[in-house]
Formats: C-alpha cells, sequence, structure tokens
C-alpha cells in the first residue's frame, strides 16, 4: 500500500473532493489583518471584541459552582434540541420589558452564537441562485454564513437612516427574494441605526409579500442615548426573524445566542439545528440562567455602555481635533462601531499601509462590500476596546497617516 | 397594515419558503419513541445515552473553579477558530498513546460534538446528487447531517465484521462517491465491530481512490475486552478521516468533539466551521482541557467500561435466559447497544406496541434503513443506562411481549 501513499495529488484532483459551495465562501481579510495588528506597539482600532476587562468572571464563577452543586448531573446530560426552556422564558420575557414585544418561549431557538443562526437560516430557507437582500457595507459574517448555499446577494447601500429606501423599492420591483439581512441599531461596521421613518418605510415596501427580514441585534442593549426606535418585529411580527446574542452582554466565549421565528420556519430551523449539532452546550445555557437570575446584569449593562459610551465620545473628540475637515463619519449611538469616509481619490488599504508604520491598526472598508464594488475608501474603527487616553493618541497616529497621503 | 397581518398562509405559500434540502431530512422517529418511553414504570432500552450517574461532576466543578481563578478573562473572550491549542495537542498525543497514529494538532479542529463534523464534512465535501457510501442500518445522525446536502446514499449492509465485501466491492465498481462513512468499533445502532480482517480488505479496496474514509469512533474508548484492531487511519492515513468525541469518555453537554482531516481537507473544513459557529465554547474547552490533565480520566473510563461491560453481561444473559432461540442478537465488545433479530414474518414496530403495554421501551430498526428497505424485524437495544437488575426485569418482559407475537 506504501507505494500510492506516497503519491502526491495534483491541484485539480485535490479540488474535485471539495464541494461548489465551498469555494464561493469569502476568505477572513479581517484575519489577516489581526494578525498585523497584534504586536504590542500597535493601537489597534481593527478588531471586533467586546472589551474584557468587562467580563463579570467572579459572577460566573458563583453561578457555575451554584449550578454544579444544586444540579451537576442534569446539566451535563444530552438535553433537548431547542434549547433550556427557563433560559428561553426569560429571553421572551426580556423581550416584553425591553422593547414591549410579545415573543412565545416556544418560538425561541438557542443557538452556538447567533453566527450559528445565519447558518441555520441559510440552510432552511435558500436554494442555490435565490436572492437575499442585505446592506452594503454589511456584516461580513453573515455574508460568510449565507455565502455556503449559494444565493445571489441583492445588496443595498446605507445612508445615515438605515437602507436607501429609493434603491431597495427599486429593487423590490422585480426581486423575488425571501431573506433581507439587516442590523438595524448600530450596524456592523458602519456604526449607524434605522431611523424610525425608514423602517416604517421598509415595513411598509415589504408588508404581505413572500419576505422576512432578519433583524439581526446583537447590540441592542449597548446604546448610549436616546430612544430606541420601534423594531422590525413591533412593526412587521409575522414576517420578522430575530437574531439575539449575549457575546456582547455577558461574554462571548460561550458561544450563546439565539433566533426567534414564526413557527412554521422554528420547526424546520429545529430540524437543521438538530443536524448540526444536536443542541447547544447545555452546561453554559444553565449557567447564563443562573448568573441572569441571581445577579444584576441591567446594572452590569449599563456599566458597558457608561465605558463604551465615553470611549466613543473619546474617538469622536480625537477626529474632530485631528483629522482634515474632508473626512466623514458616523457618530454611533451605542455599539462598538465607527465608520470614517475618506476624500474621493483616498484608499484605505493604502492608508493601512501608512497606518501600521505609525503603529496604529484599523479594518478597510473593502471586505464589508460584496465584489465589483470599486468603493474602497471607507474604513471601519473600534471603540470598545481601548480606553480614552489610548483612543486619543491612536487617533492622532491616523490622522498623520491620512495627511501623508497624496492625491 | 393590521388587514395584511391576520391573513393565513395557504400550506403551498409556506412551502415555498424553504430551501429544498430541508424538506429531504429524515425526522427523528426515535424522538416519538423516546416520548413514550418516559413513563417512570416503562424499562427503556430505547435511549442513546451514557449513564449519567457516572459524570465526573465533582472533577468538572473543580477545574471550573480553577480555570475561573487561573485566566477568568481569556477563558470568556472570542477565540480562534481551530480550537484550544494545548487541548489539540493533548488530543493527538493520547492518538500516539493509545492508537499507536500520528496526527498532528494542526490537523485537528475541535468541534461543537462530533455532530457537527458531520454537518462541516457533508457542506465541505457533498455536492447535491454525488454519492456517500454508508452503513446499513446505520447512524441516523449521519443520516441527518448528510441529507441537508442531498446526496445519493449508497448503503452498504453490515455483517458481524463490518461492512459486507463483496457488496461493497461490486459498489465500488461504478461507483464516484467521495466519502464512505463508518462507525467501526461498537456500531450505532448495531453493536457491532469491523474485523481486523475486514478493515484490511476495505483499505485495499479503497486505496488510490478519490475517496476518504470517515471513521468514526465516539465509542472506542468503551472497550470491555479483546484487543483493538487496527484503525482505518493506520491503515490509510491520507484517506481517513477521523470523528471523536468527549460525550462518552467525559460528559455529552458539553458538546464537545473534533475532527482530524489531511491538511487540503482542513482548510475548507475551517472556512466552514467559522461560518457555522465561529468557534467552539471556548470555556468548555479549557474546562476539559484542565480536567484531562489534573484528574485520572483513565481510571474513570476504565470505571464507565466495568459497569457497561456488567449491564452487557446481565443483558445477554438475560436474553440467552428468555429470549426464543430463533431470536438473534450481537455480542458488543463494547459501546452502549446491542442488536437484535426477530425470526422471519415478525415485525419490531409490532413488538414495540406489545412491549410498551408491559412497560419496556426500545427503537425498532427501522429508522436506521435508508428508506425502501423492507427489513423491518430488528430493534436496538441499550444497555448503559439501566442496571443488572433491572435489565434483567425489562428483557424478561421483552421475551413475554415477542412471545405474544402471532405470525
Amino acid at each position: 500500500m506504501n507505494d500510492l501513499k506516497n503519491k502526491s495529488k495534483t491541484h485539480d484532483e485535490e479540488q474535485a473532493i471539495f464541494a461548489d459551495r465551498i469555494t464561493d465562501v469569502p476568505r477572513s481579510f479581517i484575519r489577516e489583518i489581526l494578525k498585523v495588528a497584534i504586536s504590542p506597539e500597535v493601537i489597534s482600532f481593527a478588531g471586533g471584541l467586546p472589551n474584557r476587562d468587562l467580563f463579570p468572571v467572579e459572577e460566573l464563577k458563583q453561578s457555575a459552582i451554584s449550578i454544579f452543586d444544586k444540579a451537576g448531573k442534569e446539566i451535563l446530560q444530552y438535553s433537548n434540541t431547542e434549547g433550556y426552556m427557563p433560559l428561553r422564558e426569560l429571553i421572551a420575557k426580556q423581550y416584553l420589558i425591553k422593547q414591549g414585544i410579545n415573543v412565545s418561549p416556544d418560538n425561541i431557538l438557542i443557538t452556538s452564537g447567533s453566527q450559528q443562526g445565519l447558518d441555520l437560516l441559510g440552510k432552511t430557507m435558500l436554494n442555490e441562485g435565490e436572492e437575499v437582500i442585505i446592506e452594503e457595507p454589511g456584516y461580513l459574517g453573515a455574508l460568510q454564513a449565507f455565502s455556503l448555499f449559494r444565493p445571489k446577494f441583492c445588496p443595498v447601500p446605507l445612508n445615515n437612516e438605515g437602507m436607501n429606501i429609493g434603491e431597495l423599492s427599486f429593487l423590490l420591483k422585480k426581486s423575488l427574494a425571501k431573506l433581507m439581512y439587516t442590523v438595524p441599531e448600530f450596524q456592523n461596521p458602519s456604526g449607524i441605526s434605522y431611523s424610525e421613518h425608514t423602517r416604517k418605510e421598509i415595513a411598509a415596501l415589504i408588508e404581505g409579500r413572500q419576505l422576512y427580514i432578519v433583524e439581526d441585534n446583537p447590540y441592542i442593549e449597548l446604546r448610549f442615548n436616546n430612544k430606541r426606535p420601534a423594531s422590525f418585529y413591533s412593526l412587521l411580527p409575522k414576517q420578522t426573524i430575530l437574531l439575539g446574542s449575549f457575546s456582547k452582554t455577558i461574554v462571548p466565549g460561550f458561544r450563546m445566542g439565539w433566533i426567534v421565528a414564526p413557527t412554521h420556519i422554528m420547526d424546520k430551523l429545529i430540524v437543521a439545528k438538530q443536524a448540526a449539532d444536536l443542541h447547544t452546550n447545555i452546561f453554559t445555557q444553565q449557567l447564563v440562567y443562573e448568573y441572569l437570575t441571581h445577579f444584576d446584569n441591567d446594572a452590569h449593562i449599563k456599566h458597558i455602555c457608561d465605558v463604551y459610551g465615553r470611549q466613543r465620545d473619546a474617538m469622536v473628540r480625537a477626529i474632530n481635533d485631528f483629522f482634515p475637515k474632508n473626512v466623514g463619519f458616523t457618530i454611533p449611538e451605542g455599539g462598538m462601531f465607527l465608520w470614517v469616509t475618506l476624500p474621493e481619490g483616498y484608499s484605505s488599504m493604502e492608508l493601512f499601509d501608512l497606518a501600521i508604520k505609525r503603529n496604529v491598526a484599523f479594518v478597510p472598508g473593502n471586505p464589508f462590500y460584496t465584489d465589483g464594488k470599486p468603493y474602497y475608501r471607507t474604513l471601519r474603527l473600534n471603540f470598545s476596546c481601548s480606553d480614552e487616553k489610548t483612543t486619543y493618541v491612536g487617533i492622532e497616529r491616523l490622522a498623520g497617516a491620512i495627511k501623508e497621503i497624496k492625491i
């Protein structure tokens, strides 16, 4: 047998073993960027992480001890696919209290991060070549998850109030899309939030169509100021699929999120979830439930908002102080990201190289656009992980790099 | 808006929103069975669970406290897609010590249960209509996971030594299958293990083809006696993909497993894993590592084998004592299941109804076969969860039900 084992396969032979769908997934450009940004001298606005100094470590430790003592065996056995019922009931209750919307626990499926919700939705709803309406710029994780099911992406550009209504309306005249993916609060990467007016116009446009809005809201609780506008779910409950996450309000390492969907869709999502991983880690489901019922997580979230809000203020102040006046930027009302638009003729990729030489990093806008768009003068800045002083120094360095560009 | 909201959709309209793939997934018949078997009077051999009385609760609690104290923030942040490197190194080391095979940690991806390994393999390798060779009867979870990618299943019947070599050889004459799925040790549902002879014949048949054996071994450490035969990986390392799991040797609730694949396949699996859930729960990855490096899990596994081995003995003894002599059954050398074949003309579905009336449950063989097979006189008995006395009583009841069947 050994003589054959040592024959190396040609590239073509190796490609032939793969499914076509896997060749369509965009490479994570951000991963490569993060490798460059890892040096300790670099001030990095490139990441997309919550600030780990704010993790409720001691509270989670106490909760873990408590559930081991109370129910050691139950929390370690195989469990049901839908997820831990008391946790689903608590999520439903929080929707009612915090957003005034009615969601049944039976329509909530606990997922391994909200990323898995995207995978399950793609599996359940997307045939090859079918259209998905997306935001541009848009969340890369959603593009990756949906790509595997080979849809046709129909991007709609964002403005400061959400999707461009004129473009969406034009698209819908001929589109048979079944899914429309949105991050309506403090969008990743742009930091913008949909205005109440835009939400209502979008709801009116899609109402009664065979089209579901995916309302992905990982940052919704990280609002620094102003009132939260009505959710798509409150406007169109039967045509809205909600994605939620504990990654930004508790910790991301547990990979715990959820999806809310109408019953006929939920039935299929559960089949797909069972085939994907049987169920989400039941130990950390119960751990999160124990934590939420024994500690004041709302106070914890308020503390996160205070810190991130101050860091956003520091970033905005520094941009105003140092950036040339023809550089545009968003002022997010929450979340973790701010979006910068360089003047015509500038390239954020060129800026990236200059910035790294000055020990400051960010994510150029390119990966957030689908192919073929030449709109390459944007960049994403993260403000959750750098304190106010570091942010100020980093933005000053970045301003120096911008001024170095010759056009 | 409200008038439209209240219009109910027709069945056809509702079906139109789903992807074709989701309609192909077999419903979990076993789920329905387990609902019937849940009453406390019923002695159930229907489940597929490890015995929760053997979970190392206290050791896992101590390990959790220890990692919170040592590295509270790191274990809770987002992590890399591939998995926790020290854990992957430990898995590689165990392969060398326990199975004498060389696996690089770079070729190990930590998955959310080995079920996720099946999903990722399907995503990465199966185009619609492509062939997958499977065992018959076969593991339902694999059928479900692969079904979503709409392959053509090519079943090969099992005998007491593994796949029927004649049938496999005939199939391979015309097959272009890229994947062949096997559970070579204490197979679910049949309990049989592949003999060394069969393994070598299979390896010789597929060597040099564009075909990968999936060697799914969740039960490999649960061997009660005799020597472990050479793994497919040791015979054909470049054409074998290994699936492993902590569900049967530590606990299933953490949903933690792994997949080992050649580098060119691993690269694609990592892309698919990132799109599926970014990474597996890093907290429980580190918890399992802490447990494995601070407690004697080999002694723990030996204890599990002692208990399951005694329970298997009790089941075999009771079958010999009570079943009619024309009922066939396997005597597994490990694992959790034993397979019964009723005489010609008997129906295990009919037996199920009679058995439930006598307060004993099992899983009829039907769901373990792909469609169209009339081979409906088999059943699966689980021996991991019932102590020796209960097993003896349950088998006596089942024997009574068998004798009641009129043919």
